[in-house]
């Protein structure tokens, strides 16, 4: 039997989608949902999200580490920012982390309470979120975490990959899907390139973390699923 | 210089945007605001956008033309339902028409109270629609009508053919102008063979109205502008 998929384009939509026995999908590529795969690929033993930074700094005094961003900057006071890079070469392996960041967390908070599962998508693991969902039963949405509200290109085109990518088990009646999978087939010979024209991008190159940025756009980097189980997400 | 260009997708995103000073475009394809530049085009003296049907039967009352659809169907007891064929061949000259229909109307009462102005485009009357915001020294935000609080294809691509037609004279800083921008360009060639596999087309399909559909997907038929002045819409 199909199941379905479809797409939520922000959160600020997400009243209009029934979560109720779907799998859903975070995706906030630049930066938290990449830097979530990044993080427990590179043996960080936890992540719980927080949506407030003064929460992050309340399990800080507890002894996690706590990563935060506020309009792309780290919070004064915390050891991590959103860079997917800070985790390689296992630099925090067997810590448990807080993480806030301005919308990824925000969507997770959002679909907890619905769903019956809550997964974290990046193209670093788009290939092994795929793979999963097609060993589940489920139907999919894929909540894009978006910007400020709005809509974003990037969270867009991984929602197209993850459309694509399962033709052959979900299909969709709604046109966000449609346009995500149209989009992604403009981009994906390209992905660098075609996203920088893409506002997010232009807003993070003035921060000077272009490694950042291309590091988030590369495939199948790690075959881990992060996976929300209470408030807490490991792989 | 340049002014700013930008596309709400949806009208249950429009607090996200600041309609201030700003031409508002409503854009509702199948069919609101196709039908609504047909019938001014076709010589309806104006027409009166409301929100409910009752509203629209209160002005029948009062010797308008009444026309509505819910879910695609004309509502008993109207003159017209929400084809933009049924005004060819003035068949309904100097008559003033009341009109609700399920998103576009929605979309207009949104933005009334803020926009400079609010005009109505469709693929109608396209190049009408850039000329004359052209003449003017304004920003503008195109409104997407959507499907029931949801993003739609085609007004999507409508609102991509206004961002391609004004790269002269209007920038954007957002990723819903350059999605919208990206998707006209791969559908462009062939806009109904592009919509075919779109939601609201296979929804219309079981209506029997492929004519309709054709219609609304015809460039530059008319070269009126609708306007809202007060709550009355003439070209």
């Amino acid at each position: 039997m199909m199941h379905q998929i479809d797409v939520c384009l922000t959160p600020e939509l997400l009243h209009l989608y029934d979560l109720k026995g779907k799998i859903v999908v975070i995706v906030d590529i630049l930066r938290a949902t990449t830097s979530m795969t990044s993080a427990l690929a590179n043996g960080v033993a936890d992540i719980t999200p927080v949506a407030t930074v003064e929460a992050c700094r309340d399990l800080q005094s507890q002894g996690y580490i706590a990563a935060a961003e506020r309009d792309g900057k780290q919070v004064a006071g915390f050891e991590l920012g959103n860079s997917p890079l800070a985790y390689l070469d296992g630099a925090f392996a067997g810590k448990r982390l807080a993480m806030s960041t301005t919308n990824g967390t925000l969507a997770i908070e959002k679909s907890k309470a619905e769903a019956a599962e809550v997964i974290i998508g990046s193209f670093l693991n788009l290939l092994a979120v795929c793979d999963y969902i097609q060993t589940q039963q489920k139907d999919v949405l894929v909540l894009c975490a978006g910007w400020k509200g709005k809509f974003n290109m990037e969270d867009t085109l991984f929602a197209g990959a993850v459309v694509e990518s399962l033709v052959a088990t979900h299909t969709y009646s709604c046109d966000a899907p449609l346009a995500a999978q149209r989009l992604y087939q403009v981009a994906k010979e390209d992905l660098i390139g075609f996203m920088s024209v893409a506002s997010h991008t232009k807003r993070l190159q003035n921060h000077g973390i272009e490694k950042d940025i291309a590091f988030c756009f590369q495939l199948n980097e790690y075959t881990i699923v992060p996976k929300l189980r209470g408030s807490v997400l490991t792989k």
